[in-house]
């Protein structure tokens, strides 16, 4: 088939619609999981985030029957539900993105497709298919869109995420080609997310209320409703609205990739720019002794990490100062410390060792570095150098993480032990038949509402 | 107070504090009423439209126990409400116009205040302030940006009406100004709506959402939220993502004056730009024998008029077209019609003697006539002429619609007989300590929810 400009958006809803049929191969079906597992991490490492604890209070003051779980604990509607874990998800900022979108594809997507899975008693293998082809959808959409969304002021996992959201719910739903392009006309008139939000409860939420609107999208779409479905062609009303000057647009969909393939995870729970100089200082594996002997650190990085993070004290006040500060992270690498979760955990309580090592610490802007680079040279008082250089860091496609290395990030965000184990092991294999992924999701959201809150005991 | 560009999120958010303690003058009060009638009346209007029965479908999937009025019929908590209603009251493109905004302000505020409103147990006199105060922040916020906004790709009822919507959400449920602030910004990160959904359901979707984002905006602030606090900023993140070549941005709160007072109606169910020139038809009161001696009709009007509605056939093939086509609809004037919705029922049987009039009709593109004036010129056969001139049309706020005009324009929407009336007292008086008028609403949801589809009759 030919796809030209004006037909993009029928292209892409043929593709939704063809889904269930559509052979997948094994390394993106693990490529799925990973993101699954990396999502419930870092949703159950942000249950007492107080962004999503406002999002759960108001779902919760709904009132909605549902099965679809909570990840904070209890279950609700698909709306509510798919709200909540969007928003819990992309709490710690530590969840994944497709870079070539700047999007965190997996807090929407999974979000959308779990609570609608659910709802409509979907397989895990149902819900795999849905989302891997969500996540293409929204990575089709937003190829390169990235900077140039975020440069105009709006938030690419609002904008993208949404449309990814509408298109794995579509699939849950099992939407024709026709209703498809309904689903994805009425996600793109909702596209919204303001970088002005920034730094704000607002950010999480926007990928909540992305997944939230996804699954309301592919749910009107059901039930007959006509879209526009011009507004994804190159030059249409999706693209010039959010970039106005037209120096960029959206692209012709091609789907001869699987992009999920080109996600990226984050094994460091500290800002994505500081994690090639950290492994880096990791491969040094220094001694506690080697340590107390270090003169002198130079970091070698891109211009990007040494704007947002090289200029930065190495003495944190705040777990989220010290997220950013390269000084702070590089001493922890070098002290051998995993930089995971509990690294940053409030109450922030810097050990002393570790601010003096920070000081250390000189960040170097490199021209010969970019966005996965690094270098990291250490000198010791004895004169003495060591160095060491990565050229793509750990959680890029080029160097991805492995299974063990995603359950040691989800043993540091859920806590040690018997459970994260199991836990572990029964999402590690979703969609392998035996639905324990799903039951151990749904173990996830504990007591269900207490009866004196359900609605049915309650007279209106 | 000094406001200036920094301060004007927190300007508006205590002005929406302060609601409850505001003197209201008699004459807001009274068209914030006459905003209540329209809404219901094109709500009512419009209960077999697609759009609205499409999104009642899912809200109603939802199985969300609530006391919220369903104008379509049923009830909902306040988000399903909001959206269903919100939705419904745009479909005929029939409601009130805040034209300084462009925004169709009374479709997503009276959606959200209602809603909301009864899900909180309010009083009429309490909704009304609300809905006062929200009509005030969307005017405030979008003085002067509808043409910029539009321009641009964005509707600005999704853009203005979602912030609207939260202060009218916000005042109900009594947050202070520094909640207030919160719900202002998590609502205006999801400003959305695309232009380019124009001529689908989206567009009153479009005012739907804002509605139900408005609400979920206040509760979440209620709830703790924390949003963005400056992207109302002039010059802020709000202006410069959705105006991005900064031609125009967010003015500086000013509340001296109530803006309310300055809301169009429409009291034709044709095209606003048709509205000018139909009066000048209809104020020649021409007998029938008078309009069957008629030779030819010259109606200048102004520029935009002619655009969109000049260069019809006067044979239109729909009501829809028949909205858009002036010859037509002044066919319908001379006719002595009162192109009240019933004039545009469907099916569509246009007259035969009204189709050979509308071929005596050009449209003139007049340089002397703007958005609110037209002229109109009859020649009989006997060589006479009689000419009839409108400064302001009827609707505009320099020639309001009255009370007994918007009793014709509900009565032509729900039709004749007593319980056209009765709705019409009741709400006539909203707001006056009665509570009729909510109540009359109440009856409007018509039966509740069949108790076999209540959640509490399911198990899950």
């Amino acid at each position: 088939m030919k796809i030209d400009n004006a037909s993009n958006g029928i292209a892409i809803a043929r593709y939704i619609g063809a889904a269930r049929s559509r052979a997948i191969p094994a390394d993106v079906i693990e490529a799925a999981r990973m993101c699954l597992v990396d999502w419930v991490a870092v949703c159950m490492g942000a249950r007492s985030e107080e962004a999503g604890r406002s999002v759960h209070a108001v779902v919760d003051g709904w009132r909605v029957p549902g099965r679809s779980t909570l990840l904070i604990g209890g279950q609700s509607g698909a709306t509510g539900a798919a709200l909540c874990n969007g928003t819990l998800a992309h709490c710690l900022d530590f969840d994944d993105t497709y870079v070539k979108a700047n999007t965190h594809t997996s807090a929407p997507l999974w979000a959308a497709t779990l609570a609608l899975g659910q709802e409509v008693g979907a397989s895990e293998e149902e819900m795999l298919t849905a989302f891997i082809t969500g996540f293409e959808v929204a990575a089709r959409v937003g190829y390169g869109l990235g900077e140039a969304v975020t440069a105009r002021g709006f938030h690419a996992t609002g904008v993208f995420g949404r449309l990814g959201a509408a298109a794995a719910c579509a699939v849950l739903l099992r939407l024709d080609e026709g209703a498809a392009q309904h689903a994805l006309g009425v996600a793109a008139t909702q596209a919204s997310g303001l970088v002005g939000s920034f730094g704000t409860m607002s950010k999480p939420f926007h990928a909540g209320k992305a997944a939230m609107d996804g699954v309301l999208s592919a749910q009107l779409a059901a039930a007959g409703f006509k879209a526009a479905t011009e507004l994804l062609n190159p030059g249409g009303a999706l693209a010039t609205a959010i970039i106005q000057d037209r120096a960029a647009t959206i692209a012709v969909a091609d789907f001869t990739e699987w992009e999920i393939l080109n996600n990226s995870f984050k094994p460091y729970a500290a800002c994505h720019l500081t994690h090639p100089a950290i492994d880096a200082a990791r491969s040094l594996t220094l001694t506690s002794d080697e340590v107390g002997r270090v003169s002198k650190v130079r970091a070698d990085i891109g211009a990007l990490a040494h704007q947002i993070t090289g200029g930065k004290t190495g003495t944190p006040a705040s777990s989220l100062e010290g997220k950013f500060d390269i000084k702070y992270c590089l001493a922890l690498a070098l002290h051998g410390r995993p930089l995971s979760a509990a690294d940053f955990a409030e109450p922030f309580r810097p050990e002393p060792r570790i601010l003096e090592t920070a000081q250390k610490v000189d960040a170097i802007n490199s021209a010969s570095h970019g966005y996965s680079s690094a270098a990291i040279t250490v000198g010791f008082k004895s004169g003495e150098e060591r160095r060491a250089e990565i050229a793509i860091a750990k959680g890029h496609p080029g160097n991805p993480m492995t299974w063990d290395d995603m359950r040691a990030k989800l043993v540091g965000l859920v806590g040690a032990g018997g459970e994260a184990d199991a836990l572990f092991e029964d999402l590690r294999q979703f969609g392998s038949g035996s639905q324990k992924g799903l039951r151990a999701i749904e173990r996830l959201a504990g007591e269900s509402r207490p009866a004196g809150r359900s609605p049915s005991a309650k007279s209106h």
